[in-house]
């Protein structure tokens, strides 16, 4: 299948949050097709606890009205902590499309109870990008 | 009842956040008796959807360990909305000291039901504060 647009400009985010030393988990916020915002995992690189991919993403989406929110779509590289999934169902963002939940699998049922919509691709590139770093970098990603 | 300590010092985070124009709600994070970080809301001072006065404490927390923050308490002026519940469960914080819910209530029960500790107090400067700060800006402050 090919790889599905939002999702490549997620895994691209991911990308540049490696080359710029981070985490490659990325994500881009998606209203009628545009993407609207795009973020990566800055932990390391922002010295921060909760600069998750996600945070990072919606942070960035701060001209939003709550109307533009409810309809948007949030693409992640990765399944959402508990933490991310707090603010997707805050933000009243009605949908989620994770690119894998095999290195790590989230909040995924909180977010099904809260009635969010959750699509799982299991996608083999954002498999893999994870499973490489946490090979050559042995610890550096434990959370999410 | 004397005001606790540890909520007086978010009240003075929330001060200090609305000096600087923003809404005010404040946080800190105790650990062994001792404010290891503290935060406000600053969403309209950094143009931040996220940065709400828990998720500002506990990104200033980076230096602590997983196991730190396992036995650390978190006081908040405000009822934490469903992202700093988020928050708060992923980085396994297990009690929080609410301010005041009157003026907003966020997820307490979901706290409760992941096994975090909730104490709300109800005090009146916490509720005073925000009932003022919402009369004199009216509309500014509608988030949690």
């Amino acid at each position: 299948m090919a790889l599905d647009k939002y999702l490549l400009a997620a895994l691209d985010e991911a990308n540049k949050g490696m080359e710029a030393g981070g985490v490659p988990i990325g994500s881009v916020l998606v209203i009628d097709g545009k993407i609207v915002a795009r973020g990566h995992n800055r932990q390391s690189q922002m010295n921060s606890l909760i600069r998750h991919a996600e945070m990072d993403c919606i942070d960035r989406a701060g001209g939003l009205t709550s109307e533009e929110l409810g309809r948007s779509i949030i693409y992640t590289t990765l399944s959402p902590c508990d933490m991310c999934a707090g603010a997707i169902i805050f933000f009243k963002i009605p949908r989620v499309i994770i690119g894998e939940n095999l290195n790590y699998k989230g909040a995924e049922e909180y977010l099904l109870s809260r009635g969010v919509e959750v699509q799982v691709l299991n996608d083999q590139a954002c498999i893999q990008m994870l499973q490489d770093f946490d090979r050559q970098n042995p610890g550096a990603w434990n959370k999410g």
